[in-house]
């Protein structure tokens, strides 16, 4: 029993053969020769509430990246490498074709079918000022025309469509925001007064709740408040959300801080300061089309650019990061007696990887702290452990067995902190292969612990400390090292990354994932994981201002997958040193059993 | 005695106090109320001829970077950190503001003093089409005027200018280029059609060597012809080169493969391209800004991108490969000779700076295959080394002491290939503080010389490696890791690199330099430097195709400078193996003491 977790496949490819006809009688009606459907919602969100699951309710595809184009006569599912399977098991392929993204993207295929003359639909509200300008010109090319729709065709069609959440919004305490809204705001408005811009549009429901310090429940897994604000350089901001949502308490907080509008009212907002000839910040990674063209068509002037926000919300206050050490050391002892459990259980040969989830979640609900968890548990035991974004359901659901590794991937939502962890455990006897590219991820996983690196550096320069000592026998792992995460927030948060894309400076307080995995397709994966924060070092004799990482993360690594003849002296004494830590911390919030399997699962291997 | 350098400094600060009055004069008779005097000249060359050294002859200066601004009232010289001291030593600072870049560029100095209704000349010869638009955008916002000069005001008041070179043009011998003209020419319209532009503008000089197998001496340390050509994608080049640089025999061989034409007849054909509306590529980063006009003008479709030939010219083929390592095997004897001299005539304190330099030249000139030193050599003892670009002067030299580091970063033309080698020795008795940097730098040095990485990873993603063992401390230093070279052409080639910025993927055949350091300001410097060669690597039970380095350069690195108790194993093997290697395939080249001298300095440390 998962409260936060479904492990059902609900959607069958039998919903398109129904509905792709039922849409394109729509089209018909609106005069439209296609229309496009993304796997997004208004705020181009990870988890989307269940009124924006457009893409599956139309095809049956349930991933969470993907991109549908219905023309009249043939209709494509275009999705990246990690669902091209997963989409040719969920849609009927009679009527949609499967493209793997890597051989042809959305606007591609629309351009090569699309006809000359064709006039293909968007909803506004789905798509990126970039979105559609990339969609413009493929549509361009092909000699149709691009045109805004109003209201969501496919909506028209979907006649018992949920309504939209409206989950009670609720009030960050101050001991754990550590930063009041007013504060916020202020810093907020001195960087817009920089930026020389007239007002921010927030579109981003993450940085709406950091700023205004709410948390609600509108998506799966992470507590967002889906709604807008308009934040000015001068003068009150405008909060945009639900009247619903709101209590009066809620509302007299919030009501202090801004004026309140149902978001029905933001494109009155737009219109005004269009009039005014306002230069208006969007973020371009979140805001809706439909909403810069609100403002341009009223006479303002947007200015597609990067919110503030989301800078300033990726560095965590003392208060944040007092929470996120509460949260780990909490959540730690929970992976801990599930990692008991699996070593108990497991080897018998009868716990299916669904039952693992279930157990994990059980342990943290244990807590009694346990909002939801950040993310669905990857939780894959043998081949399945080497699909970096496998989710179990009742279909490739397996057992874990002796002499296979499991790899589980998971974290929690805890009031005072998000946490990420993943542990690749050996049931059985592991391979001596198995115990070697363990120890190298293993490696990896120190060298970014254990890294010193200038101010100003970024986690483009840090990946390849992380990849090394698999590099120097010719593997690699195909996804970056470290992602950003949220204070009771999302598990994905950015600009801070450890990737060779991640160009943006690491600053104190940002934390971070620290995953470097080794990946055996057919066979096995292996993934070892803990969440680092940012810290400022005095190094006695150094000349230059340093940072390090503080690790977060509490939980034992699996010895019985090290290798001790490939570490170094250096990576011994990290090793040692962090399972003495772990134990020392952990071991006065768990049970007797659990204390003494603990006791020796941290056996120093020095 | 050294043929290829000079150690004076014939410029003095007089200059400037006569030439800017001169200068405001012609700028008066033109209508002008200033002009922009870059350290560039029509090529965006590295070095320039002794004609296009206005900023020199004008105010004294003599750095490799700089720029002025005169104006009626005032003068200004941007320079960044590397020169702000020696500026201020150089001009009349009464006459001539230096401005440091960190503070203000050139764009930022005019903007604030430019004045409303300014008018602003530029010799579009010397500045690209984005460092035009940069200052138009600085003098627009000073409410001023930019205007394009026809003739450089300067050359008109510089009455004893000089000719501009004519050296002549030799054709490189088909052994040492491995590749036809019109093998490489083929390739070049390949990618002329793929990228869909009619005709490329060759304005690089090196790639203009590179494509039709010639070599020149117009500038100084590199081989460069300087001229232009034209390759349309169907149909013949022309050549742009001035006629006296060409013999019967020459003028033959490239008339075989492209019409050949005086410089003044590109304005013609750019006419004649932009007349038929051709789209032409210009190479951003060393095309004129007036190229750009000529063709806009006439109707054509300027297409500012990169020179597809800048990364063909990167990826050496067999018979460069094997060039390079003959010249490293000659260059590698020539640099042992003479760091056996410094050993034997260093720790006396009679050895100056200057003196060292010359030394070393004229071991590379007994090699009898010297064309040029590829730099001017960095010959920098005790403090001096602290100072990255330094350059010795008579009024710096200073002579190499015991107790201190003496730096040398030196290279050498020979016609089979370019050589780039810093070496960092002991004079005397080294401190434990010396023995610990240098040991942290080469440790840096193994790490890139070691590295195997995937297919398709670029420099950025390496650059750490040679930095982890000072960032350890706290310490770092503040240059890239390494630059590409050429094949008897510039010791600065791009797009290859090592450093944060260096975001092109390596490819085998690409030659670049490993060169960490470490530098203590007003103490001394420390940089250890090899050329490398990027090869692809077997892996046995690897899965990917994976890429490594060959060390080209073959020189000892001072065991007396190295703590053996910090470096690893592996580390010890890397540096064994490599002085095993100096050993056995220089030893044949040398005179008997210099073997026995080499014999001790690459005795194993292991």
């Amino acid at each position: 029993m998962s409260r936060f977790q479904s492990f059902d496949d609900a959607a069958s490819p039998a919903q398109g053969t129904t509905r792709i006809p039922l849409l394109r009688g729509e089209l018909a009606r609106r005069g439209l020769d296609g229309f496009i459907v993304p796997r997004a919602d208004e705020h181009q969100s990870e988890y989307v509430p269940a009124n924006a699951e457009r893409l599956s309710w139309l095809t049956g595809f349930t991933g969470s990246a993907g991109t549908a184009v219905v023309l009249a006569d043939r209709a494509a599912l275009v999705v990246d490498g990690r669902y091209t399977l997963q989409a040719a098991g969920q849609v009927d392929t009679g009527l949609i074709e499967i493209v793997p993204l890597a051989d042809k993207s959305a606007e591609a295929w629309t351009e090569a079918n699309l006809g000359q003359g064709g006039v293909l639909g968007y909803d506004p509200w789905l798509h990126t000022a970039k979105g559609v300008e990339a969609l413009a010109k493929a549509v361009a090319r092909a000699g149709g025309r691009l045109v805004p729709t109003e209201g969501n065709p496919v909506d028209a069609i979907w006649t018992d469509r949920p309504p939209g959440p409206r989950a009670p919004v609720t009030i960050r305490s101050p001991e754990l925001a550590g930063e009041s809204a007013e504060a916020k705001l202020a810093r907020v408005r001195e960087k817009l007064a920089k930026e020389r811009v007239q007002a921010l549009v927030l579109s981003d429901p993450h940085n709406l709740a950091w700023t205004f310090n709410l948390r609600g429940a509108d998506v799966a897994h992470t507590p967002l408040a889906l709604g807008y604000a308009v934040v000015p350089a001068d003068g009150r901001p405008t909060l945009f959300l639900d009247p619903g949502k709101l209590t009066n308490e809620t509302g007299d907080v919030l009501g202090a801080l801004a004026d309140l509008a149902p978001p029905d009212a933001l494109a009155g907002a737009l219109a005004q300061l269009g009039a005014a000839g306002a230069k208006v910040r969007f973020d371009q990674g979140t805001a809706a089309s439909a909403l810069i063209e609100q403002l341009r068509k009223a006479g303002g002037n947007p200015d597609n650019g990067s919110d503030p926000i989301t800078l300033l919300k990726a560095v965590k206050n003392g208060a944040e990061i007092a929470g996120a050490r509460a949260a780990h050391l909490r959540d730690g002892a929970a992976v801990t007696r599930f990692l008991h459990w699996v070593d108990r259980e497991g080897p018998g040969g009868g716990v299916s990887e669904i039952a693992a989830a279930e157990a994990l979640e059980r342990f943290r609900a244990e807590t009694g702290a346990l909002r939801d968890v950040s993310f669905p548990t990857i939780s894959g035991s043998g081949p399945n452990g080497a699909i970096v974004h496998y989710r179990v359901t009742r279909a490739t659901d397996r057992n874990l067995m002796p002499g296979e590794l499991y790899l589980c991937d998971s974290g929690a939502q805890y009031e005072d902190g998000t946490t990420d962890i993943t542990r690749t455990v050996a049931i059985g006897e592991p391979s001596a292969e198995m115990r070697d590219r363990f120890t190298r991820v293993l490696k990896g996983h120190i060298a970014i612990a254990t890294a010193l690196f200038p101010k100003g550096s970024s986690g483009a320069q840090l990946d390849a400390f992380a990849r090394r000592p698999l590099w120097q026998i010719g593997l690699d792992f195909d996804h970056g090292t470290g992602h950003g995460v949220g204070a009771y927030l999302s598990v994905h948060e950015g600009p801070q990354r450890i990737s060779k894309l991640g160009h943006t400076a690491l600053e104190p307080g940002m934390i971070l994932s620290n995953e470097p995995g080794y990946y055996k397709t057919g066979a096995y994966g292996i993934r070892i994981e803990n969440l680092i924060l940012v810290e400022p070092r005095e190094v006695g004799g150094g000349e230059r201002p340093m940072l390090g990482f503080e690790t977060l993360t509490l939980a034992p690594i699996d010895r019985r997958l090290i290798e001790t003849a490939l570490l170094s002296a250096a990576e011994i004494t990290w090793l040692d040193a962090y399972h003495a830590r772990v134990q020392h911390k952990l071991s006065p919030l768990l049970d007797e059993a659990t204390r003494g399997w603990l006791g020796n699962a941290t056996r120093p291997i020095g």
